[in-house]
């Protein structure tokens, strides 16, 4: 089928396209390259050394004879350029990545505040008419996050996946009522996901879109068998306070013997799954689409769940490098549970990459071989969610 | 106290601004005229003929000794001024009218509908972060709507305000759970105001916002006793397919002997307010604001619920023309309940404006004085929310 990965050039965009055209689907990519706009913004580079989408997607096809397609398209602001590549791409699904997604970023000042909320919510909204307008029955595939829910609302029971079945008291006694799972979002950056939420579900109800929402884990990993094919094909790998997600920050850290930075007391419990997991998690999402007339389907696109000091203490006895416990630049709870329901991709046949697999070949291929592109600089977190929040100074000299 | 009235020109901010000047506050109108450029682009007109702000706001200076101030502002694209605005005014509260308000507009085409969720989502998050980043602790009351609950989840049960306590079934037991009412909007419209609602519940809670949302029904009557002191004064009347409200619509057909155009059967129960009760709660809500670090605090700005059939009925046998039942132009339950909560404003003191007192009047002062300004082609709604909906043809000759 004709899939378009909106987001194509991101962290999970670009395993996911090359993933899908190994699939034999067809990919078209539509991204504005804004990641790696982000990157010059912040004066970071990915550990890993990425090459242009432009070269990228030669060495694909020389490699393998896929051909995907590349329109630069800023989702949010080109409206008319949208609704025109619809109108001739006739996609049967579009993936949607196409949305700022670090919270710290998020958090980091008003305009990247801003940035955030405008980018997102014009970026799928956009989409959303688009397909309307252009008459498309295209499958729409998007990221969301676990981060939607807060910490769940169900006390022991796992939290579902995106509705929540509740009894609501009447004079007339308990009335049973299935509602979306409240939302609880802890960044600017989560708060987009949850006003996805609100569109898809108004689009999925007045135009009968079909719409699939993955509330995703923080994702760690960096290859997959695609991008591991060639150097050239590598996918980026971020390790900075902003972009980084913990656990590669902690094989990072642990590569240059810098200390394993937690914040906090390192309480809190969170969702984690592989790349490799996600790109297969779009694909069983693409080949389980909802049907015109449904209500929005989600999964919790999460594969196991941990707490960050344990992770932080795993990585610790595995390299001997100390863990840091550092200011926490966050607005969050000092400890939580965090039990999770993933009962629709088992069922659907995903076998995950357990942390415990994918966690030595990750620190030798990536983290150790790169070492020497770091910028130790970048590595402490310096976005505070509310003016005022101490941080940490650098722990290594730059 | 010094208060910005966010859309200050418009159908509720304008008598809302003269209202609180009244009352002696210092009011600062801040206002980009997009209601008059909407005007321009549907090429239609206020029933009663309102005059620019600049002759509104000197006609009060000359009646009433009071100065309102002005600042011309697009507050979804203007982030900086705004900012600004907010360092040099540093305004105790801050009354946000300034979104894109009807429905039927929200759904007219693709324009439009991204018009709406551009403009309102951007309005309020701007506000919400400009008064952050003033560091200000003004009270910030906005005008939210009924239409965020759909018909309501609680059966025989009112529609809360804002909030609904549930029950979360768990292998524990039942967890009572304090949570937003389910959001269920009818309108791309709407759908912003749920939106509104995410974005209040995150700033409240991470940067301790001082926030009030009102849930307004749909609002009926002209003038109030500040707007009627002078015919410059005038409060703006819409009775076109798009901008008019339900009842002002009935009036105006009444007035010319237009068959009162009823939607489906008419069987929808929608909630109303008096134009001179939205000030009054208006003026309420800021004299009860939230404390720093509460949760967002929510009013049902509603006074009584009727049947549109019955409203159509009632003035039908008061003036002896005739009820038109059209095509729905809406998704929209073809019948409903509406059981609405509003112990807080009467608490407060709300003594509303009823039905029964007000609507001779409306009809007398403003419907029959200003017929002759109507234009009959634009009567008929014409906005679907679904392409390939069908309405009516227009019922009298232009």
């Amino acid at each position: 089928m004709k899939v378009l990965v909106l987001g194509g050039d991101g962290f999970c965009g670009w395993p996911t396209s090359l993933h899908l055209s190994q699939l034999a689907h067809d990919v078209v990519i539509v991204d504005n390259l804004s990641r790696r706009a982000i990157d010059l913004e912040l004066e970071v580079e990915s550990l890993t050394p990425i090459r242009p989408l432009g070269e990228r997607l030669r060495v694909w096809r020389e490699l393998t004879g896929h051909e995907i397609g590349f329109v630069h398209l800023d989702l949010a602001v080109e409206y008319d350029r949208l609704e025109s590549l619809l109108r001739e791409e006739r996609p049967d699904a579009i993936v949607h990545f196409g949305e700022q997604r670090a919270a710290p970023y998020s958090m980091r000042n008003n305009a990247a505040k801003r940035y955030t909320v405008d980018n997102n919510v014009r970026a799928t909204h956009n989409v959303l008419v688009a397909v309307v307008a252009s008459g498309l029955d295209a499958a729409i595939v998007h990221l969301g996050t676990m981060g939607v829910y807060g910490y769940g609302w169900s006390g022991s029971a796992p939290i579902p996946e995106g509705y929540l079945t509740v009894k609501v008291p009447t004079p007339d006694g308990d009335l049973e009522r299935e509602i979306l799972h409240p939302a609880n979002p802890g960044s600017v950056y989560h708060m987009t996901k949850t006003l996805d939420q609100l569109l898809f579900a108004f689009y999925a109800a007045n135009d009968q879109l079909r719409i699939t929402d993955l509330h995703q884990g923080i994702v760690w990993g960096t290859q997959t068998a695609q991008t591991a094919l060639d150097e050239r094909l590598i996918n980026r790998f971020d390790y900075d306070g902003d972009y980084g997600t913990v656990l590669n920050r902690f094989l990072m850290q642990a590569a240059i013997g810098h200390p394993l930075t937690v914040h906090g007391t390192g309480g809190q419990t969170r969702a984690f799954i592989h790349i490799r997991d996600t790109v297969r998690c779009v694909q069983i999402a693409l080949e389980n689409p909802p049907s015109r007339g449904d209500k929005v389907k989600v999964f919790n696109q999460v594969t196991e769940t941990h707490r960050v000091r344990e992770l932080a203490e795993l990585i610790s006895r595995l390299t001997g490098v100390e863990v840091a416990l550092l200011p926490n630049p966050r607005r969050e709870a000092v400890e939580n549970e965090l039990n999770v329901s993933r009962d629709q991709f088992t069922a659907l046949g995903l076998n995950p990459t357990r942390l415990s697999e994918g966690l030595l070949e990750e620190a030798r291929d990536i983290a150790a071989r790169y070492k020497d592109r770091a910028d130790t600089t970048k590595i402490i977190a310096r976005s505070v969610w509310r003016s005022g929040m101490e941080t940490s100074p650098d722990l290594v000299k730059g």
